[in-house]
């Protein structure tokens, strides 16, 4: 695809399918006219009030929170950087369990040396996070299975630092995202950025925190904040390589000519649809929480596009080629 | 894009999203379901006995259809071939106004000269064809009009004789396609077939017919099957320059490596949901009558890469470019 060409490919885009930015609706909307509007074309939303009356936004204050005695997964960077390519090399948080109230007091007096993010992913929502669960009421996650015509595949907690940031990726997944406490940044660049933005594979490394006092912090290690001082128990940290390489999205927004990236503040209450395939990077208010759910995207058309995109891409282009060959389809 | 990586985007759309037969559904589901389940994902389906309870099947007989008092613009060629390529000519039909009792007694004493076809697609429903309207229920227009969010932009009424074919095209509208009388061959081509199907530019001419007895028969003019005999009113045809030129398929399925076809019949009751930017090509039985809705299609993600496979497919790609270039985009 000639420079030309792809210039003209994205002037169409942006003309036919990009909001100037991210589009506002009041409430939630009926099922089908959201799937039409949104959904099937692909287009992110920000749904306001849509979770304003869920119980956990009065109830869920730091007082509160300490109270519950749950273990809990935090990832931890010395950088806030958490999935990201730093230096040449993925780099995956370090990641430990603690108390919930440790990690709230954590969040109250935070280190210059550590940044803290609650972001398992996993359906930490129904696991670690089930005592919360009554706090959230269901409407939210009712609609999104009426819209998907399923479950969600994952409900997720996130709380952290406001040093914390996701660099930017996508999802195979239709996303609601709702901010609970604080404000989120999203900064968006829709699917057909594929065609312009670089990616590298990168060997992965994981940051290994070592305290001067107490020595090595396994992974499975209890953390405790308790009595912390900065300067008794500056934290020292090294990369230490692992399995596999991850390819990723090279740079960051604004670094990439001819990408379009909308940036949105979502605020508490307020619920995100961010369509499959969009590429993302958060961050955050200090303190701020969110509740997302995930569901399964549908490999269509767009999916299938979407990897001729990959194809078109020349830093993309012999991992899709390796991908699709493994699957047969080469 | 190479011929390896094409073949390779080729297989992943054949293993994602093209059924290796047209699927099948009985009667109108969910409108959201639907949506979800074939329009989202661009996706042909046959409903099955969808229309099979309108009057229209049983009233609309050769005898009935002959006491309605209507004229009608009727589409002839001495081929068959409505709207194709010929000789490397683009072919528009010669077309003519009748009484529709007329149109009836040349489709019941078909003559070998020329092939009669009702298929003004002007809304012709609710204008020339106005008195058969309500032998239609409602069902399926209103059916349509809740999945796609609006009423149709056209209905349209068909008629011809078995050798009227529409060669392969593909329209930009979401299309449902009834079958009131005997039965429509569909073939279809995926809408990415259009990285691999070859188009051409071709003059536009049209079809004029000259009768031996009659001379010319002008457009407008009332045409008269009584008392025809063939030989002493055999037709004689010359094509005619006129404006424009048309960009249109090149050849015919089976004729284009790659491409996969999917050939369906649809049987009197049924329904096709035809997705927009599919190609398509139609055959008939005799005296096969046909109704249909065009619902606007959405302008989004897929349309733009649709317009993104034309940038590379060499016999489309000038005209795309200067297609976008008019409206600014290049």
């Amino acid at each position: 695809m000639s420079p030309d060409d792809l210039e003209c490919v994205g002037a169409l885009f942006t003309d036919l399918c990009v909001d100037s930015e991210v589009a506002r609706i009041k409430g939630l909307p009926d099922p089908l006219q959201f799937y039409r509007s949104f959904v099937s074309p692909n287009r992110p939303v920000i749904i306001e009030g849509a979770c304003a009356s869920w119980p956990a936004l009065r109830r869920w204050t730091n007082e509160y929170l300490k109270t519950l005695d749950m273990l809990i997964t935090v990832a931890i960077t010395p950088d806030g950087w958490t999935d990201a390519i730093r230096g040449g090399k993925f780099c995956l948080p370090y990641e430990t369990q603690m108390s919930f109230a440790n990690f709230i007091e954590a969040m109250e007096k935070p280190r210059s040396d550590e940044v803290l993010y609650i972001q398992k992913q996993n359906s930490n929502l129904e696991d670690e996070f089930s005592s919360l669960w009554n706090d959230i009421t269901p409407d939210l996650r009712d609609w999104g299975s009426q819209v998907f015509g399923a479950n969600p595949d994952a409900s997720n907690f996130w709380m952290g630092d406001h040093r914390a940031i996701t660099s930017m990726h996508k999802d195979h997944y239709e996303n609601l995202y709702a901010v609970v406490r604080g404000y989120k940044t999203f900064t968006l660049c829709p699917p057909h950025s594929i065609l312009r933005i670089p990616h590298r594979l990168c060997k992965n490394f994981m940051h290994r925190r070592h305290n001067n006092n107490d020595g090595i912090l396994s992974s499975g290690t209890s953390y405790s904040c308790s009595g912390s001082n900065e300067t008794s128990q500056k934290s020292q940290w090294t990369l230490e390589e692992t399995q596999g390489e991850t390819l990723w999205v090279d740079g960051r927004p604004g670094e990439w000519p001819g990408v379009q990236c909308l940036k949105t503040v979502l605020k508490m209450g307020d619920v995100l649809y961010l369509p499959s395939l969009w590429f993302h990077q958060v961050q955050q208010s200090h303190q701020s929480i969110a509740i997302n759910f995930w569901f399964d995207m549908k490999y269509d058309q767009r999916y299938c596009y979407f990897k001729m995109g990959e194809l078109l891409n020349t830093t993309t282009a012999p991992y899709t080629r390796q991908h699709l060959s493994k699957a047969g389809l080469h």
